[in-house]
Order: structure tokens, then sequence, then C-alpha cells
């Protein structure tokens, strides 16, 4: 396992912790802050113009852990289907753009009107499928994220590391794990299906769940914060070689998105040291 | 699959889904609405009294479908673990005054201050072992029920149908499972884990999920206002041999906690003919 009491190398922030600050204001933020990586939302990347954030982020000398997020698969007919593609294409040279090292793809819940759940998982692996020589070519591999089940429904029905591991058996090359803490740390399966991810995993995402969680989507915890074994689980993904980054990623309506990003910087560095 | 569409026998009214009402007002409104079976909670029980609550129930010719809840097993210390066990031996005791036909069990979470996850899996299995002797001795099955792995935290690391089976797997006579469509409607897995709990399953319980869902515990929906598949689930349910009753159980402070609870109970049943 590594030592990160004094890394600074391993610390990727991810642009949502840090919600209220454009692509300038994180490439500068992490440049004060003495931190080397980053994972951005698409938002932030779009309205700074994807050429010149590539050029941005590579001036800044900033590594991509990941670039969130693709897929949303899952719509109630062809033609949203196909939107979806054309929008995964559009993420993928997003994705090379800016150099990042995948592309983190959540599912899609089911669609408007719809409780077909074995429909949006077919409709999920059609998606991938369909989108993976593009991935290919574009060398962007893509990073399928397990959700927490609660997301089901509305965001992602794929909910299990099992579930995404099945899915990466399927696919072959190309495709890969994000594994974020929050979604998975539950699951009494979850050291069986790390060591079966294995090099599978490409990105590796840490927050907290607290106690009590007041909202399904944004009421995550700082590292440390909450109830989640962070070491234990760090473990067990660096025990399947992972080398990669640890990006912090956190939506918090009432707490962390309230506080200036500098200091959720310094805080994210300090548990990143000391907890993660 | 049974035909509910013209049914009353099967459904059961957990006390929970009309939270105003105490144990007396729960069989009157049942006997003014035609239903035949309840589900109640111990606060409305022992509010009432025990054996005077068994005596109002057989008077009115109610059957109790099942019992909630014992379980919450997990503690910080062997104090804390005894305490709860000797409540759920006063559950049991309750149970069978009133002549339910299970016990629903919890896990419990995390016991305060801990993340050992395997830990509190551990006390589970070890609470369980501990009450069962006393469960099979006074004729009251405890039927584990899985919880939503939103709940994973402070109610119930017990969050899938697989693992309540291993459990019972290993537990042998006198346990079996509650299955609560809120709790397991996600899991890629449930079909095959509703097959391999077969007669297992001593009682079923029906809500819906709502999209969006506003609160992690209180925010259930009516069945059919929601995104679960009621009838493919309980076609499997059923297909294992399953023949009791059909239990609502909704908590849901901001809509169905507010309304008429006869109100609430005809809309129960209706939904029970047409959606369940």
């Amino acid at each position: 396992m590594r030592d990160l009491s004094n890394d600074r190398g391993l610390l990727a922030i991810n642009s949502a912790t840090v919600k209220a600050w454009s692509l300038a204001q994180l490439v500068d933020g992490c440049a004060r802050a003495g931190i080397s990586a980053i994972a951005p939302w698409r938002d932030i990347v779009q309205a700074h113009g994807v050429e010149k954030a590539g050029k941005l982020i590579r001036d800044a000398g900033l590594a991509v852990s990941c670039y969130c997020r693709g897929g949303m698969f899952t719509a109630a007919d062809d033609a949203g289907r196909r939107a979806a593609l054309d929008d995964n294409r559009r993420a993928i040279d997003e994705a090379a753009a800016i150099g990042a090292r995948s592309l983190v793809i959540l599912g899609g819940g089911l669609p408007p009107g719809s409780k077909n759940l074995a429909g949006a998982h077919r409709q999920v692996r059609e998606g991938i499928a369909a989108l993976l020589p593009y991935a290919r070519a574009a060398n962007v591999p893509l990073a399928i994220e397990p959700l927490h089940p609660m997301t089901a429904a509305d965001r992602c029905c794929v909910n299990t590391l099992a579930h995404a591991n099945d899915i990466c058996d399927e696919m072959g090359d190309g495709v890969g794990i994000a594994l974020d803490v929050y979604h998975v740390w539950w699951d009494p399966d979850l050291p069986r299906q790390i060591a079966r991810a294995g090099k599978r995993i490409l990105t590796y995402h840490v927050c907290d769940w607290l106690v009590p969680t007041r909202d399904l989507v944004f009421d995550r915890g700082m590292p440390g914060d909450g109830v989640i074994d962070l070491r234990a689980i760090r473990s067990m993904v660096e025990a399947t070689g992972y080398n990669g980054h640890i990006d912090v990623e956190i939506f918090s309506t009432q707490d962390w998105w309230k506080r200036e990003p500098d200091e959720v910087l310094r805080i994210c560095l300090e548990r990143h040291q000391t907890v993660v």
C-alpha cells in the first residue's frame, strides 16, 4: 500500500468538489495548493473551450486523472439513444483533447415511464458496445462507474461492482472501472469484486458516507468525516496493482460547496495525507 | 400468480402506513375497509398493552402477517449487545402474544464510531444465532429483512437478498426472509436470489420507489406511484410457492402520513387489486 503521508502527486481534485470554480480557477487553485492532477467535469471544460482547455491544462503541467462524465445511454426511444451516443462521442473527443486517462461512464437510469430494469441494463450494454469502437480509436478508455443503488431509477442502473465487472467481461478491451468508495463501500462482496476487477480499475474516487445522510445525491462527506473504511478499501484496490491518482469528488450543497474553494483544497490534501 | 383483482383477504396493512392510528384505530379501520390482516409495529402494541392487544386482534378476527420489528443487534460493547438480545426476547414474546406469523429482524448498522463493516456483519450473525433458540421455542420465525444499501450505516448492514440468504444457510430452521420490494428492486441478482430463497420467504412487503426520492427513509410511495415493477417481482415470489399476505408498508412524512387514514386504506386496497 502506498504511503500518502507526504504525498501530493497522487491527489486529483474533481471539479465537482469545488463547484464554484471555473476551469481556469481550478488550474490556478491547484497550482497554489501544490496539487498536480485534476478530474474535470464537462461543464467547465466546455465553458472554457475544449482546445483552449487542453492547452491550459498542459501548460500548467496537470495530469487529468479522468473526465466526468459520459454514458447515460438509456432512453425512451431510438432517437434518444442516438442522441446519447452522439453526445458520448463528443465527450470522448473532449477527453482526448484534454489528455484524460479515461472517460467515466454512468449507465443511465430507467427511461421515463419505464419500469423495465432488465431492459435498461440491456440498453447500457448496447450503448457501451456501440460507443466502444470510437473510444478505442481515440485511445480513451471507458471507465464504467457502478453507482449506489439509490441512484438506480434516475441516474445509473449499474449498481454493483459485480455488475460492472460482468459488463467488462462482455466488452473486452477499452473498458474498465471507475471505482468510487461512496457507491460500493456497503457491499459485502466488495473484496472479491475488487480482486476480480484487477487491472480494470482505471480511476479511484474517494469521499465519505455521512451519518445521517440528508440527500441522495448532494450530501457527501469529506474523507474522514464519515463511516467508510477508506484505508481498507484503498489497500484492496492497490493490491490489484492500481497505481493511479486518488480523486476527491464531493457533492455537498449544504457544506463543502459553501466553503471557500482554496480552503477545501487544503483540507482535501490534509485528508489525502492522513485518512485516505 | 394469484389473481388479486377482487381480493381482500391477502392484503395486510402495516401500521407504519397509517402512523397516526393507535392499534385500536387500526383494528377498527381495517374492519370498516373490509381488510383482514395487519402487520403492527411494536409501538402501538406496547401502547395498547401486549395481552390486551392479542385479545383485540383475535376478537376482530384479524391475521397478523408479521410483527415489526426486532434485530438491531450491532452495538459498541457487550452490554449493548446483551440489551439488544433482551429486547429481542421481549419482541418474540409480543409476537407470540399477538399471533404474528414472523418477527421481522433488521441487522442494525455500524456501531457508533465504528467503520468495521465486516465486524458488524459478524455481530448480526452472532445476534441471530443467540436469539434463535428462544425464537424456536416460542414458535416465532425470525424474518431477516435485507434493507436498501442506503441504510447500511445506521439501520441495517444486511443489504442484499444474497446476504440474507447466506445468513439463512448458516442458521438453519427458524429463520427466513422478509422481502420488501423497496429494498431489493434495483438488484440485478434478484431473480436468482428469490428463487434461492424459495420457501424461506415469510412475509412480502410492497410500496414503491419514487422519482425523485427526497429522503433516505421517509419518502416511500404508494404501490403504482413509482418505478418498481411490482407484478414482475410478485410473480417471482409466488413462483417459489409463497401464499401469504402482501403487506403495504409506507413511510411518508410529506404525503401519506398527512392524509386521512381511512382514505389511505381505501387506496391501499385499490392498488392491491390493480397494480400489486
